[in-house]
């Protein structure tokens, strides 16, 4: 389709949500993006932008000159706007600044100015807020009046004559009651306030708990300074509930649109890191070579107790750090989590062993070995359990993000305990 | 603190917000749970219940009367008083149905007759839908009128005469416009629809793609039947997301609050079916066993041929499982998927088995050994890389969930694998 007949590519772009023409942008060939952007130019609104893959959008973005992007960003709603051009290098953020309108570009410096990922950034300028003295009726006329409102907003916040949020009232509340009740009495006043410096994380972990639709960000101060809207959480729920199953494999951020060479770094650094962790568990054997070759079974045994104790490490620590990452796991069940883990690792090592000891007596007809095997199961899945459940905790007790660095401490657990207790299972049954 | 100073316990619970009181109950031990609810009965209303682990309340209402349970779900909204009912067993559903309301059993018992986790089960019942030739004024004026609204509702549904809706109109708007003027003019009518059918992983990946605060359900024949809100697809989104990374391991749905013999049962299911591809691997060892008995350091070296694979192909696995998961993979791009991963397993490869080879050469002095070890590594990458990649998509398309399915293949793949290209290396090099 995309032989330079322009015309019909406009003609069936057009009917799509813009969502849906950011995704067609993620899907196409990377080579014909940007000559899908000169047929659509007209359709490539802020919605489109906002919606798109950060890796596809850096592309394309750097095809456009600084004004054509500040006219862009000057359409979108501030934290939009925001994400556009915090990935941009710092010449060229310079450059699409300089382009701006004096008062969007002070909103954007001053957002810039908060951490990468806190609520400082994600949240948005353009909200409602209106002193509690007021009517409903009062409200209703000025919402009527004003024309620069924000495009879209759910819940008028309630400030007192210092700018600190006192309640919220949500929209539906105001249509239902009569124009002269004061905002005082319809509002919540029991309202969960987001501090500018909060983690984008904790933020969506607040809106899920407490089911929110929107919730004010206040300064250190105490002032209101913008609000968060649900709709910009729920892809920051996503990403980071799903950036466990990522980090934990080592995949970086495994995003399909990054850059290949970024892509081969992030996992040959992983593979490097862990290659040294095989090689620990490779000396362990090598430790036990004289053994292996008068017993060259155990070289063949060592895969299933190394495999076992390998998977029910990675369950352990997989369920541990979600608990930690949704927090459901806090100091006050650690104990119990612990005592938990301990008592699964117990019941499958006894189980399975058992069954693999019984499996190795009927091949091997060697009382000792199916003994040192069912000894070095057991003594594996406990290890396994347990260094599942207490490497991500301690961890997190560290601050460390137990996501990105538990595989490779357990990891290394598994297998070098591994092949240690198969070996001195080996010495002590050779007495 | 529970030593039956139940009036202390009490002030300390009443101030916390419903979502807090829920949280409580999951972090304090099992035992005190029934105890703490007798304290705290009146503060133990729907609101708790709807935000509380599904095993926690399921037993706390084990504990409660049919008539108490009726008492609490006809609070609630039909969709947390559905969640509340289906996980009860026949007898007691019945029972708690039989107490309440015969209005509202008959919206709980419309919602059971559609299939677990679809939108039927999730959307509630409670909405406001307005005939298209209202102005804006009939509608505020309906709204401030209506006694029976919904708790919250953020956007209205407009509809035809048969009930079809053909637009929707969020509050703001209605705020913002003046009375005389036509709902027809100010909904928008380009709106995401829900059929009741649909799977509350793809409901959550539409609110998520177009940005909804809610959504109108349509039965088959295109009739508004109920609105799906985000605060309700907040927590599938998370679930759905993090589901992934315990569903790979193995640790079935993860829940820490889960009973322990469910647990050992689903964990050591899994256990036992990795098992059989440890077997296999070591049954493809023990075919190189007299290999091995002439050359023990290829036991020693073992462990980093299927460590690299195995970590290399869970990464590209849990990368391709993701894109599956998020719809950003589909047919366009899997071609293009297959030949990056084939690009990242032969850099990495050939990257990570030169680095080994020259290591096995400074150790053993060995070029044949050395060679065989590249060989082996470069192979298995490819193996690792092509197998995370094409096994999920194959899964896929076959309509079996890749999370749930795909690391049971992809490890065999890469541990049989890894074996037989040392075993057959050697074999290549006595020559």
């Amino acid at each position: 389709l995309d032989h330079h007949e322009t015309d019909r590519v406009y003609a069936l772009v057009e009917p799509l949500h813009p969502a849906d023409i950011a995704d067609l942008f993620e899907l196409i060939e990377p080579d014909y993006r940007a000559e899908l952007a000169r047929a659509i130019t007209d359709l490539l609104g802020s919605d489109v932008m906002a919606e798109m893959n950060d890796w596809v959008r850096d592309d394309l973005v750097e095809e456009l000159d600084p004004d054509e992007v500040a006219e862009l960003a000057e359409q979108m709603e501030t934290d939009d706007a925001v994400a556009l051009i915090e990935d941009l290098d710092a010449k060229d953020r310079a450059a699409v600044l300089a382009e701006m309108e004096p008062t969007e570009r002070a909103a954007i410096e001053s957002a810039l100015a908060h951490p990468h990922e806190s609520a400082g950034r994600l949240m948005s300028r353009e909200f409602i807020s209106v002193p509690e003295h007021w009517t409903v009726g009062e409200l209703t006329d000025y919402l009527g009046r004003k024309s620069d409102l924000p495009t879209e907003f759910w819940e008028v916040f309630i400030v007192d004559e210092r700018h600190h949020p006192v309640g919220t009232c949500a929209l539906s509340w105001i249509l239902r009651t009569p124009r002269n009740v004061a905002l005082s009495d319809v509002m919540k006043r029991d309202q969960t306030l987001i501090p500018v410096t909060m983690d984008q994380e904790e933020v969506a972990l607040r809106f899920q708990k407490y089911a929110l639709i929107s919730a004010a960000v206040v300064d250190p101060a105490g002032r209101l300074v913008g609000q968060i809207t649900v709709d910009d959480v729920v892809h920051i729920i996503q990403e980071e509930a799903g950036e466990d199953a990522l980090l934990l494999s080592g995949a970086g951020d495994g995003d399909i649109n990054e850059p290949l060479p970024r892509t081969i770094r992030t996992r040959m650094l992983w593979l490097f890191v862990n290659l040294g962790t095989a090689i620990l568990a490779s000396s362990v054997v090598a430790l036990f070579e004289g053994t292996i070759a008068r017993l060259v079974t155990l070289a063949v045994l060592m895969p299933i107790v190394t495999g076992m104790g390998g998977n029910a490490a990675t369950q352990t620590m997989t369920v541990t750090v979600r608990a930690l990452a949704t927090n459901q796991l806090t100091s006050s069940n650690t104990w119990r989590m612990i005592v938990r883990e301990w008592w699964i690792a117990s019941a499958n090592g006894l189980g399975l062993g058992a069954l693999m000891a019984l499996g190795c007596q009927l091949v091997y007809h060697d009382w000792w070995l199916s003994f040192v095997l069912l000894l070095a199961m057991v003594l594996n899945s406990l290890n396994a359990g347990l260094s599942g459940v207490l490497i991500p905790i301690v961890l997190d007790r560290l601050r460390i993000d137990p996501a990105v660095t538990s595989t490779v401490f357990v990891t290394t657990m598994t297998d070098t305990f591994g092949f240690f207790f198969l070996g001195l299972a080996e010495l002590f049954a050779l007495h």
